[in-house]
């Protein structure tokens, strides 16, 4: 062995992989000025991988990064369903034409596709405009977690040891480094390094579902080839996503027979072609004609596998995500979508207790609220599945699965699918008191789109776009018509109860920092655009010009104006607080500021060990 | 003197001057393909330029180059517009809030500013993408059209001669080069070296109203100060643009006391300051309060000047464009909007010609639109200064301008301030027959938007999108409702006509080319998205599955479906045909193809001298 070049070095954050989920946290965390490094063993990222299809929540959620553009720009986006079951001849007839997002506050009401190596694109072309890329070729051989209590209680400690080994240095000469980590992110897919040398197991099962896939630029008399489609004929399933340009992807229902070794009973890939995949579309398309025009651009074969991690972290100091925590059916178009979601879900708190602002428990929220969430995607999973693998019902099989059982099931599952559903469960960052002061913005949800005007200046925002990833919590006070005044007497009253030394904006904005650095308050009234003043508002809420809106039509007539009514919010107003990632954390009448207070001492600060709040409602 | 190095060369099309004229010009032409080279006598860039306001229709032409999205992101946008008179007790008060934009087709109902460097990279940046830069530091010292006749009746002849000096080589030597250009544009501002070798002069007079232009971060109480703002005071008349970031413009009225020599009579900047300016305006605005914080960013004063160029041409080989051909207040915002314009109006002219697919006169079309227009400027900026720079009515003068007269001439003035009301006059390029097929269609006008559903997909898109300048002729077949065999059938006998060889389809796409190379044509429909297959369109008329389009309400409920009724098109349907710049054509009934025909053959091929069609009705 030749001899080994050792350094070492100290991060706060190090996410080993560079797939989708380790990206979402690298750039989150690079975004937020958290000292960050991201590796990945393969020397070159992935071009045209498996995970391409995108919810709407999280077309959503890179909005609020600023990273929407891009894919909305680039990406497939698919705006109907097509169901197609056998006809009458032999062959298949569509059975309807169906809106493809059913959930109705969906912000951008369609699914899209976008191939995964723009998808990280976008991610690495964010990272690198802050001067972060990703370490390749680098592979994890050693990752320990100190025993030291002291070391372990501190969230600024550096408790995590890992091992990297540099793999394309000249010679053979591995160029190993020792990186002392405060936190450590696996993010490194399915057969995740770090969550098998930290012994977590996947809880789950294979299933009997053997599927293959093809990409190709077809060659149709199909009408419904640009469509999400889903087709039950007697000669197999199959289902259509339509991707960027002319291609679309094949989802085609295998036989054993096809797919396994009649000795083994085991998956023999080479058993396998795209030509045979082909084919087997082919019968399934009948009447219609299907064929590719060039090269296939990608297949695979898979069985679908459902597990989920036992555990997310280990003592909230390594943490896995994405693909490392649940493998599912590629079908509902799921996959890259949890994985995103999970580090979006992290990155910030991460940000928030190495900031010092949070108290470290504030982590313990993470494997809480996401892992629920996979548990949740891996039950749908299984019965959608099911469904979708099931034989078509028909005269000679009664007992099949009827257009209408599908049709019925992808309506209910829409609100999961679109990821818009996606609801948190209370915790110290989610309190469920005080629903009914707004019955249309869910506690633990996402805060849903609505146009707004600004009232400086007349112009008009979605009321997400106020609610950036940008690790700040927002305030949003409802703060009804500010013409009238009571209301403008009670926004007085607010103001004041917030300058106060003891209060949250005060006690947990660093001397000395902007006003707005860590909580951004805006004003959101109820009156013509036309008869508010921005400079009416209190100092002390009004951090800029940009901070009062109100719920008013826009000059085109054809926006806003039904924010309060959506949010189911009357007239005497509320408080909405905004977590970072976009979620609704609390409701409050607007008397009570101090219901803001104990809501934020609840992970705000940092505790005496054992002093901690609740974090698990029992 | 030392000895100059002069190299030859050819090149199709050189631009003279990169501001916003030259540069949409170049950049216009590089993505045609065009052989263009730019250059400007400035070593770098102007940053923060006097011209930066943006009309609604020039960001709908920016769009159509795909280059709108940094400008709506970085821009600031006006949506109201407020108007202050003399109050009751000395100071201003508010008389008015109405929408900045009246026009009611404007797709961007606001006006916009960005700095005219940021503008100017968009374009670089574009260009850039297509490996063609500006040639800085490069004054041309010479030009010359050549005097043979042969030559000039030959678009493709080199018939141009220009001398360029490069200044910026290194020990004082001039690195002289001789450029032969099949054109030339000349976009070299005001002081127009080109237009002053050419002798061609500038009709018009300079005005008595002096301005002072500041711009600054406002620190004031006054709440309109993110709003397009016209003040009119007993203490003079003052005006507000918000710009992007915290940044105003203010326009402040002065007097001939403030600015010129009591000797001489002739102006004198150095008898203003910034803090002069600021002084004046701070009057205005009594009893609101107005400083800036820190440094003024920019200032200037200026004398209005109302003047057009007698001429934009020459033989159709030089041209000029942007402020070289007309000058007038900025106060109206429509500097550099008519600039862009001119050169939008000029580029897909010279592509088409250069690459023989349309006939020389084409570019006499360019005079003929573009000089009526900035005659049109001129009138309607005569009268707006007039008003504006006029004392306001009060209860001591009677004879004042009231700011009724004021809000009537805003709002009569909104079509052509905001671009859209731009018409061009009847000529080879415009024929006004059947303006009544589709009476919401203005033949001369820009095409207005609308969302139309894609067919294949579901996917709404805007009508302004489905006609980039691409150079392309677009050819809208409005079908009507395509599950009625009647049109079905209209369908088909169109595709039967535009198949054969001696229509304009056929004959006017070169041998080999793509089917949609010259013309892009889209059949838009009128049904529900579910009913109607993109596959039922006839093969010719279907050069990909993006070409079908219906117009109906999309999946959210909200966008579409008033596409034929606001277009005043009905149930028989009528073909648009939009220019490359997306000026309405020509409208023809379905059964006419022959009257397509006729329009693309007064233009399209080339014409012997002499056998040219009509290009001017009389």
């Amino acid at each position: 062995m030749p001899v080994s070049l050792v350094k070492e070095s100290d991060v706060d954050v190090l996410v080993i992989g560079a797939g989708p989920a380790g990206l979402m946290c690298a750039n989150a965390l690079t975004q937020a000025g958290v000292n960050v490094r991201i590796v990945d063993k393969k020397p070159v990222k992935v071009e045209w991988g498996q995970a391409d299809g995108i919810q709407p929540r999280t077309i959503e959620v890179l909005q609020s990064y600023g990273l929407a553009e891009r894919l909305l720009k680039d990406g497939a986006q698919m705006h109907m369903a097509a169901f197609y079951s056998p006809g009458p001849n032999g062959g298949i007839a569509r059975t309807a034409r169906v809106k493809n997002i059913g959930h109705p506050t969906a912000r951008y009401p369609f699914g899209m596709t976008l191939r995964q190596g723009s998808i990280e694109d976008i991610f690495l072309n964010s990272m690198a405009s802050k001067g972060v890329e990703v370490e390749r070729s680098t592979v994890p051989t050693h990752i320990e977690l100190s025993t030291d209590d002291a070391l372990l209680q501190d969230p600024q400690s550096y408790a995590v040891k890992v091992v990297l080994n540099r793999e394309d240095v000249p010679d053979g000469m591995a160029d190993k480094e020792i990186v002392h980590a405060k936190y450590v992110v696996g993010a490194d897919g399915a057969h995740s390094w770090v969550r098998r040398t930290l012994g977590i197991n996947m809880d789950g099962e294979q299933t009997d579902y053997i599927w293959g896939v093809l990409d190709i630029v077809p060659d149709t008399d199909f009408p419904d080839i640009r469509n999400r489609c889903s087709i039950h004929s007697t000669n197999g399933s199959c289902m259509i996503i339509p991707r960027e340009g002319d291609v679309v992807r094949l989802y085609i229902q295998l036989t054993d027979a096809d797919v396994r070794n009649v000795n083994t009973g085991r998956v023999d890939m080479s058993r396998c072609t795209p030509e045979k995949l082909l084919q087997t579309a082919k019968k399934s398309f009948y009447p219609y004609t299907m064929g590719a025009i060039g090269e296939v651009e990608w297949w695979t074969i898979y069985i679908i596998g459902q597990r989920v991690a036992s555990q997310f972290s280990v003592n909230d100091r390594i943490f896995i995500a994405g693909d490392a925590c649940h493998t599912h059916s590629p079908k509902a178009g799921q996959g890259m979508n949890a994985s995103m979601n999970d580090t979006h879900n992290l990155s910030w708190k991460l940000a928030h207790v190495l900031r010092g602002q949070a108290d470290f428990s504030l982590l313990k929220t993470y494997e809480f609220e996401r892992r629920k969430y996979a548990q949740d995607l891996i039950d749908f999973d299984k019965r959608f599945s099911a469904l979708f693998s099931g034989k078509p019902r028909t005269e000679h099989n009664q007992d099949g699965v009827s257009h209408e059982d599908f049709l019925q099931a992808f309506r209910t599952f829409g609100g999961f699918t679109s990821g818009i559903g996606i609801h948190y469960a209370e915790s110290a960052i989610v309190n469920y008191n005080y629903q009914g002061l707004a019955s249309g913005v869910a506690i633990g949800q996402r805060m849903g789109p609505q146009i707004v005007i600004r009232v400086a200046d007349a112009r008009p925002f979605d009321v997400q776009d106020l609610l950036p990833a940008d690790t700040r919590f927002k305030i949003l006070i409802f703060a009804g018509d500010l013409t009238e005044p009571e209301q403008r007497e009670k926004l007085n009253l607010i103001a004041l109860e917030m300058g106060k030394p003891e209060g949250f904006l005060e006690k947990y904005t660093p001397k000395g920092a902007a006003r707005d650095a860590v909580f951004d308050i805006m004003t959101i009234g109820r009156s013509k655009k036309e008869d508010l003043n921005f400079t009416d508002v209190p100092d002390i809420l009004l951090s800029h010009w940009s901070k009062v809106y109100v719920d008013d039509i826009d000059f085109t007539g054809t926006k806003g104006g039904k924010a309060y009514s959506t949010y189911g919010i009357g007239s005497a107003g509320a408080f909405v607080v905004v977590r970072p990632d976009q979620y609704v954390g609390m409701i409050a009448p607007l008397d009570r500021v101090k219901d803001l207070d104990r809501y934020f001492a609840g992970f705000m600060g940092q505790k005496r060990r054992g002093q901690g709040l609740w974090l698990y409602k029992p």
